[in-house]
């Protein structure tokens, strides 16, 4: 173990923020640092965008789900899968872009996720507390027409960062045994181990929520697989040039 | 800047590895790093499969566009965007699982995406080098079988650990006004920014490849967008109950 290995298991997603700004120089550091992470094929596909406008954020805000911390947060971004700009560098040789393939969108949504989580963990490393907000997909096609994305650019996720004004507890993870697997996938004995882990849930939630909630992992992972999933993504990705084959 | 930001920065594919093992310990550390990073809704999406056996060490190098280091890295993992899990918890309440939505496929990917960068962060933290390995969905499906993997579950990409054996130059990235915008997308100014970076780059690559082969970013990534992008991605993920509406 070291410092930094410390710090990724140290993360918890931070709701409420002191007023302190974080400032164009942190900022700047969030991003070349995710910059770095590994790019498919070099490709770099993601494009960051700052949102500061208060009457932006107040939108972005209510497409989001109401979610408070996306207007009062000191910074708010928005992070894109952008093939829009290698459309470009195929522009500049003459080259008809061909951006429309389903591999192309893994490429540029995997890209962003690495890029993002960087920023992340570097954000945390500078006492910084961030959350992430897949809320955006709530309402895709007015966040994406509020932030003017052309054709082969989506909204990932939005991401807030500033000072921590709460400390909340960990949340327990899955066992190593569930998420490890050795040769070939297999979900022998995980029936019961997860029927453990939701004991430890339930007494996360039981504490966080001042006993005022129950809830284990299994019913709050069927919650999400038991209703129809945010059905406009397809048409939306569609209509912005994406995974057509 | 900090310890923990230098390290991010200095982020650099290993292809070549001592001997020396990585070890158990080493590995548990890393796996339970990577799932401590943010996961949508709690879902915790993704499955690690570490592949040991040295016969399908070859047959996945071979599968993945011949890349030795698949075969010869001390540790290879394939991280799989799993929501069979997920199924598998609705089962245990008496759901029945809706698990191809488009916005669940991009929920299990991002949620893989964050967990393999905090993998690697944790790694390099370690003095341990790591490469991603996209081309395991040059024939997805073989991988698939060989892994066995079921139904909504789907490898997303390798992965190589090991104790570098080489010390490559960092990649330059491209430069902060072309991937951070404020307020909206836009492109402006990015045409003649792009065009200096391909000065930045074509230079790098005659360093690195001792001048004998001239590389710009612009044509690197023309090239990606140019020709047919692994068009069995669409047919296989839908075989596997993914992106159905």
């Amino acid at each position: 173990m070291n410092a930094t290995i410390d710090l990724l298991k140290s993360h918890r997603s931070i709701r409420k923020y002191t007023d302190q700004p974080v400032g164009d120089e942190a900022l700047e550091t969030i991003i070349s640092a995710g910059q770095a992470a590994a790019t498919s094929s070099f490709v770099q596909a993601t494009t960051v965008i700052r949102v500061t406008d208060p009457e932006h954020r107040k939108q972005l805000r209510h497409m989001a789900g109401d979610q408070p911390y996306i207007e009062k947060a000191p910074e708010f971004l928005v992070f894109c899968a952008d093939l829009a700009r290698a459309s470009l560098c195929c522009e500049m040789h003459g080259i008809e872009a061909q951006a429309d393939y389903t591999e192309q969108f893994i490429i540029a949504t995997v890209d962003t996720g690495l890029f993002a989580q960087n920023c992340a963990v570097a954000a945390e490393s500078m006492g910084l507390g961030i959350c992430y907000i897949g809320g955006i997909r709530n309402n895709i096609a007015d966040v994406a027409e509020l932030l003017g994305l052309p054709e082969h650019v989506y909204p990932v996720f939005g991401f807030c960062i500033g000072h921590p004004d709460q400390d909340p507890d960990l949340r327990p993870r899955l066992p190593m045994s569930v998420v490890l697997k050795e040769g070939s996938y297999s979900d022998d004995g995980d029936r019961e181990t997860i029927a453990d882990y939701d004991k430890v849930v339930e007494a996360y939630y039981a504490k966080r929520r001042g006993g005022s909630k129950a809830m284990t992992w299994t019913r709050q992972v069927a919650g999400l697989l038991s209703e129809k999933c945010r059905p406009h993504m397809l048409p939306f990705l569609h209509s912005k040039g994406f995974l057509k084959r």
